[in-house]
């Protein structure tokens, strides 16, 4: 049995993630991939809770970044391990709206956590478990977060200093510059430009690397 | 400053924790030490929330052994940053119903998690802190949790296989003999028995470990 693959959709809030997952979602559809989409944090019962926990905090306690790592891993490992892994293994490919390089853009550069602590637990827990093409919205925080206050009150994270985001896309882009596996969109133009980016981009991607088309 | 000291109350659902640090807390209000209590998991909001969604779950969704650890790990940096370290750099004391050993135990002996695995989580999150004592109730699980079922409803844990709790308990053996950091009482005798071990050899250890006295 041929196993599915992981694609993960990244990118800033606002920067377009759930636009580009539908996109994604469309040219599989068109080519007949079976797939299911998930979302992290969170996506399946315990990993939502996890989500609203790391989200919304209890009253004004601050959530220390170490505990807020291992609440996010927490939820990764229960969505990998119950429903990731188990649909790859049925041939059905999976569409992710963020994964394991929001960790390491966000409490790696944006909380500044050393990259000794995120390989070591990214290591014991996740093994060599990665996606195999990341499609990276590369956006100014400033756009992004004003795009996501259309969509109304901004949470815990939406509420962080503009310089976290900031070091946060830095991050992202040492990340997925000059890497294979990585697909890199400029997320500041229309969206119709960058969805047709997507589109062509993705696809012949896919040409590239699955060889039942 | 002389930093306070960390003691930790470990052992089995019902082997008479929450009496043992009773025990403790007499002898060091006896000698005018000043100490706080914490349980785990749990202890600040966020970490009890933790405790709630490790203990109960959602619905009938399994809790993978890997997310279970990380959500206990969560709790814990939680309560050592934010509570027992900053106790311990005033030079209170803080006398704890369970810690890391309840991990060791449970999530490597009754899981059956590989030292490996735990051994990377342990130090990436804890580094070298740890308790100066651990007082260790040694326990037949089959006694321990009938005295428990007196309290009521027994929780996820507590519905466990009694052979979950066999390995726990040997595990927690192999941790505490010949551990010159822990004290193992026979918690079979009687409650007043047990009470008196504890005093006598939690104040023979406070004689020999505590230049102020
Ligand atoms: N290229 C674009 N130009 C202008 N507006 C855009 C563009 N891309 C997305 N938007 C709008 O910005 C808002 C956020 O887009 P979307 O929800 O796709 O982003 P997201 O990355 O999924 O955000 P979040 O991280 O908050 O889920 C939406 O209202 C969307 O229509
Ligand atoms: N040595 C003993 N002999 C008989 N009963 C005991 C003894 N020690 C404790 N008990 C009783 O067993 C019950 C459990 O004791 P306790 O609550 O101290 O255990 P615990 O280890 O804190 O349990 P838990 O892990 O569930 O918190 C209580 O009702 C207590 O009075
Ligand atoms: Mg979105
Ligand atoms: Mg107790």
């Amino acid at each position: 049995m041929i196993k599915g693959k992981f694609i993960v959709i990244e990118g800033l809030e606002g920067a377009g993630k759930t636009n580009a997952q539908q996109i994604v979602m469309a040219s599989l559809q068109a080519h007949n991939i079976e797939f299911i989409t998930t979302r992290e944090p969170g996506g399946t019962p315990i990993a939502e809770a996890l989500r609203n926990l790391w989200k919304e905090g209890i009253g004004d306690e601050h959530t220390t970044d170490k505990a807020e790592l291992l609440m996010l891993y927490a939820a990764r490992t229960q969505l990998v391990e119950t429903i990731i892994q188990p649909a790859l293994d049925k041939g059905i490919w999976v569409v992710g709206d963020r994964h394991d390089m929001s960790t390491q853009a966000y409490q790696g550069g944006g909380r500044g956590l050393s990259d000794d602590l995120l390989t070591s637990i990214k290591t014991a827990i996740l093994g060599d478990f990665e996606p195999v093409l990341t499609v990276y919205l590369d956006l100014d925080p400033t756009i992004g977060l004003e795009r996501a206050k259309g969509r109304g009150e901004l949470d815990r994270i939406e509420q962080q200093h503009i310089d976290f985001f900031h070091r946060t896309r830095t991050r992202y882009l040492q990340l997925t510059e000059h890497n294979p596996k990585a697909i890199v969109i400029n997320a500041a133009q229309s969206l119709e430009q960058v969805s047709a980016d997507i589109k062509t981009k993705f696809e012949a991607w896919l040409q590239e690397n699955h060889s039942m088309l």
